[in-house]
């Protein structure tokens, strides 16, 4: 397969690559570097990236931004931003992807373990991923020419836990070797519609 | 107590004054008539209502529209509006009415059926149903004095069936009094961070 990997070059995305390398063409996207340059919150971007890409089979999403603080000092914009960017960002390619991609090709983003186990200052993130959810169960069914879409929902990622480790504490961490899996399954499996969980 | 109830003229919020207002005192708002003038479209309103409310103990929200449309239909647009309108009216509600809420004060919002059962057309309300499950899941725990926060998941309405039966065949309709039980409990009740589903 020729699979178009965004966000290749993150803790998530470089793992992916390595998995999915091993038996398939990836070809790397990304905001500031890769094979192709796009900005998944710029639909505009994304559509140029898509038609410069030839044909694919898979796309996968490793990127994604919200914003973190604890509910009471949360605003409009900082639940906006997460909308925009991690939600409509990775919607708005499966939405403009799916013109482009190839008969049976499959879609698989990327969401979190808050998506069931919520965090001190996540309510942003819980959103979003549990949108990611409910969006990837409904958009599954209706898909064209026979394409799949799941979300990957990895729980906090070990090579990470510098960064991220005092927002998950009592977590156990994923190595990222683990995460990648759930993205092989979602990309060489069958099943659509799903939200993949990778928690240990 | 004193609750304040957005779109008390719909079909489920009539249900819910009548099932609360036998035993509260039940404060209508809407964006076209009530005893206060609000649309949860703009947080300007938003805020001027909850000021010119007094003292309440309770929020109550049956408002919130969505786009419908096949997933190849759906636009970028599409997915903006339920995220602008249901599900960011929702949370700014919350978001201010925490500021004027009484302590111990709950809020209550609206979700629906799709949040776990996904219809034809239906891709943006299951993913606008999910992220309010997501947000309230989250931002309950984080809710400052005493505050709680819960969303009721309604099955399709019997009342209702006339504009949406269509979409959802199968489903088996649930009468407003039945969901307005839904609502009582949340607000009675002290249960947070909860999805509450009516369905039968
Ligand atoms: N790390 C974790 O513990 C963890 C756990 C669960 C879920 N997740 C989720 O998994 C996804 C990837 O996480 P990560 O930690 O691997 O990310 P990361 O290390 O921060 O890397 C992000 C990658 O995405 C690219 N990117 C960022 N913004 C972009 C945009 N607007 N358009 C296109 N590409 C963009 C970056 O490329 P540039 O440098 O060029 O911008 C980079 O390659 C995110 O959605 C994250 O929330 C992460
Ligand atoms: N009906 C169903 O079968 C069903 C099932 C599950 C969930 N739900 C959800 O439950 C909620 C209520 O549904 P419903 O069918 O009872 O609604 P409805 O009959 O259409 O009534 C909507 C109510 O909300 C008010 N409203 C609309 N937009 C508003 C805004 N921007 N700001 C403030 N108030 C606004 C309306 O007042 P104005 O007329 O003044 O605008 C009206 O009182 C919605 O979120 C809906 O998606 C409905």
């Amino acid at each position: 397969m020729r699979i178009i990997l965004i966000g290749a070059t993150g803790t998530i995305g470089k793992a992916v690559a390595k998995e999915l390398g091993q038996r398939h063409e990836i070809v790397t996207a990304g905001r500031t570097s890769g094979d192709l340059i796009m900005d998944i919150t710029d639909t505009a971007s994304i559509r140029n990236a898509f038609k410069k890409a030839g044909k694919f089979d898979a796309v996968i999403s490793c990127a994604g931004h919200v914003k973190w603080a604890p509910f009471p000092e949360f605003t409009t914009e900082d639940y906006e931003f997460g909308l925009k960017d991690k939600l409509m960002g990775q919607v708005n390619l499966v939405l403009i992807g799916s013109e482009y991609i190839n008969d049976g090709g499959s879609f698989t983003l990327s969401s979190g373990v808050t998506d069931h186990d919520p965090i001190p200052m996540g309510s942003s993130a819980s959103m979003v991923a549990c949108a990611l959810s409910g969006f990837v169960m409904a958009a599954a069914l209706e898909m064209p020419r026979g394409q799949r879409l799941n979300v990957v929902s990895p729980g906090v990622i070990e090579e990470a836990m510098e960064n991220y480790g005092a927002f998950f504490r009592g977590h156990c961490p994923v190595p990222a070797a683990r995460a990648a899996l759930g993205y092989a399954k979602s990309v060489e499996g069958l099943q659509t519609g799903q939200t993949m969980r990778i928690v240990f």
